[in-house]
């Protein structure tokens, strides 16, 4: 009988621990599909389709079956965890919205009228930077901006 | 009798309604009292304590009296506002770390190890990036990486 | 011994993953079984009892068996899903509604009086509309106004 | 002492105040000002900055002073209001996403791929259509196709 | 200048403090104004908009003035009170639902068909039944049965 | 090795299958056993225990074995369903209470005194009545009245 | 005009300032009034109606006007108090509920069969109890037992 | 390889499945542990370690294995259940608290000065008592007070 | 008439006030009525009743009224607060409780057995420790174990 | 084919039966480690990555296989988890912050400025200290101050 498309939580799960196992980097990754650093991290964790060509390569490249293609082609459902939220590495992202984003938001209108920074024509880059009083994670939040428009 | 110090919103509205009648921008404001814009900002909508000289220089400016400068100056508590996150031009930042915060964890680990990026020694700027196809917000957040370390 | 009938959302599963390996549309679904396309996709999804006789034919159509059919005709409990509601695709529905919600409900009672769009005699439509800044989703509610009547 | 600007709440309760009491309907108070029905009564709760010349008309025509004008200029925050979901013609939209919003996410990446339907390059229609079984309302959100695009 | 509508909250407390002091029951009140019983009393509390004639009988009645009058005849927004839902003598309502509301769905299906019990149009009357054993509190709920029609 | 009791959870996913696959209605079961309409399908589906002999005669009745008798006749454990109660057939049971519970409230009051309708000495009537205009779902429920009484 | 009847919660506090000002202690105040102590510290912190002689008798007592007396003998909503469930002193019952809760329900159900112990036909003792390690508080609660009966 | 101890939930229903397949009361099994009766049943759903001869004499009288008495012996987490709290055997005792919680904080200050009723260092009695009006339950908590000291 | 007991949070931005304008530490505050810093701070900001010489003493030095000491001296009410939770210096406390929360849990049943420690019989110390990396933050919790005494 | 990495909620119940059944403390584990002992229990627990040696040597210890080490060195995701936070022995610590928080945050301000106690540099020690009146636990919380930077 048939079966249901492998969901992609357990995609990611099997991904993750082949890269892992191969000593693989997600740059290294990211270098064999050919694709943006931030996008193939997320991508690969089930946060965007990945088109059929690239996730043929990876799954050939970390031994993966076609189940695995299947799952990662498939459109997402991008559903708000909250618990993740609470891991402190991401929790420092919130929270520097919650001090900075009532600013950010008076700014964006202040230059560019009313309307938003667009979540979906979007990138984000990460870096990071060298300083003598230690090193620093440079992100990077790069959206069209909106304006509301009737 | 004595009276309590003005609250920090409150000094925040008085703020901004002199701003606004007076034609000023943030960053005419930011300028005048020498600070960086996104923290000025902030730092007025009461989210850092501000240098008693800056707060001075800022209400003779706007021409809020003395009772604005002691709410200023005072150290506030930072309470995150779940009614401002669903603000869409806010938002927009927070669904962006729902999709991508996951995939910033991986690579902050991947690139730095087990920690996190401050939101305490901490900036962020904004820019406007022109671009023929619209023009684009840019956050640049910036922290000093932090380790786990006992 | 007996078994239950088989989750709505397992059967959901099954269908779509038939879908994509046959690559067919939900249009090719919906003409198939004679039935309009919102309402097809929905009542697929396992959110409207299905007619046997369009039950049969779907999994006839998609080589599912019995059990597909024993739990498409069952009548469903359809339970808010508040994760879903967070993907951005549904959540800017919610943010319309947020937005626009409290306008729509002062023009009902203007032009119709005390009373609700009926969210049961209803039907949703799905359009796409050429643009030449850009093509555009144009989604119809149309339901029965029902005033309250005592 | 300067004061803080009129809060849009306020505002919209003496513009609706008003409005009874003049016998005036919402769809003449949007002929007056010159703008779309659902956008201007949206404006005047409060969810939308109204362009100072209208707010001008609007405040001459009703008969309120320059503090309404100077709140209804302002840039707005528009947080969710979780209560008023809860009114029952509000409600029943809300009702026909939680049935429908998972259905019109499969339509509109069969469509149009990998993206959302703008809530800001956006508009939203009311009408009333007649029908033998009881007029119905219908309700139309027209907004712009956005893809998810790096 | 102008005033805000009385909120219907404020005018159902002096509604109370008159009906109290002047000794009336609820049942007097909706005999003088020509209404049934518990529509009389949730319009009141502000559940309805009370049509103009009745509500100026009303005031007259207890001795309230025109803003009473105007308070009542608006259209209320209807927001759920939760914190209302734990008084006990309420709660109870709302814990036989959770008992009884799976088997009651099972049943307006079986015998109705896909659909709803209408809560607009729909009557709730009320009734003290004697019994040997303690008198009984009788509440009957009895709505139109709308079934789901695209 | 012993083995722990079937949840009724499942056993009432059993007896549902069995009902649709043998094509008996609610009525019939409850005809078979002896027992109110209402109170059968809540106890079948978890919320009463049942009663040994009508455990086994439905079980025979069925065709399912001692392991669903002996769930059956467990005392359960009644928790609240928020899920359930944001089904529309359920939910519309819940809006009405929101709108007329506070009504329920002043008239249980007024007519007995301070204290309930009690919840637990107590019944629901599930009844259909026709009504040229659609016919109607009628609802019952009946329940001894408790004052506070220390 | 007429005003309404004063909240409860503020004659709670007008009657707690002044046995405070006036150094008696609650147990002097239900003597004074003769009634049951809990059930005169809860009756006058706003959870029961008091009888209009008592709350004459109170008043006199404490040198507090009509308007704490028509508060007093109003009909209370008793809604529940999240915030005041996590004092820590009214914690502890909470949390001897969460570690007991599910015992208590076995040993009722064992000793009376399905049923509940009723929060109304109720009383609740205080006691102090010597003991050679600390004295310790015995609170009782004692209600009637309710079975479920059809 | 090695196994995870068996859960305290699953040792729970293994013991109430052999409880109830043998005709046992609580207190047959409190009697045969040489325990107290409320203690033992919390103890034996998971809420407290059991001895490790106490747990020995269970198993072998309950025909249980050494898996379950590993289980029983180990240190229980008890997290507040939320759904169990909605039972309306349980709820009561809840809003009871809601009722009474801060009738019973006055009272302990009063009578203790500052402090709390220990929960730890605390027993819960359960009692059946004869009223001619219907039987009662009795439930006694006895905690001994612990004065805040620094 | 009489008045309601000033609340304890205003006593508290009241003394905030004076202790800023007279550049007072809040261990010159704690030195002046004679208690420990934390506790000292704690009391003042309203999570203790304050002795009544203190409470003389505290307004006497910093200019308050006796409205201030009644407000001092009276029982707290001690709710938690959730939005002072998410303040980031308050934060990272509850944080570093979600990270090492079950380790302390762990220890603390090695080394004691089942039980607890107290937050009544409590006291808390902070200091500044010099370190050649950046001062430290030394926060000591020092509670009576208690063990789960039936 | 590829498996999942096993989780680490899964390694650590392992490992907590493993320490149960050969009768090993935490300390023991943690001497045999060479870590130190807070730090041990919440890594083991899952809330840190091990480092490769000292997993190994764990897991020869204790005589687990090779799928427990590969889980113990992954990166965690350290999400709250409320219903620990529940546990009366975990709670305390949550209530004291509760009751001590905001005056720990006035002691940091004042001592070190605007900033937190970091709670990634940060240690936790844990010990008992005699004492006449029964011992006690003492927690350390010791963490690199952090100023707000920009």
């Amino acid at each position: 009988m048939t079966t249901a498309i492998m969901p992609k939580s357990h995609a990611a799960e099997l991904i993750v621990a082949e890269r892992i196992r191969r000593g693989l980097t997600w740059a290294d990754i990211a270098e064999h599909i050919d694709a943006p650093l931030v996008w193939t991290v997320a991508a690969l964790l089930g946060q965007h389709p990945v088109p059929a060509d690239k996730a043929i390569t990876l799954c050939a490249f970390l031994g993966l079956d076609d189940r695995v293609v299947e799952s990662l082609v498939r459109q997402p459902t991008r559903t708000a965890d909250d618990a993740a939220a609470s891991d402190p590495t991401i929790y420092r992202f919130h929270e520097a919205l919650a001090v900075y984003g009532p600013a950010l938001k008076e700014l964006i209108h202040e230059e560019f009228g009313d309307g938003i920074m667009s979540a979906i024509n979007f990138r984000v880059d990460f870096a990071r930077r060298s300083d003598p009083d230690g090193d620093r994670v440079v992100v990077t939040f790069d959206g069209k901006f909106l304006d509301y428009r009737w």
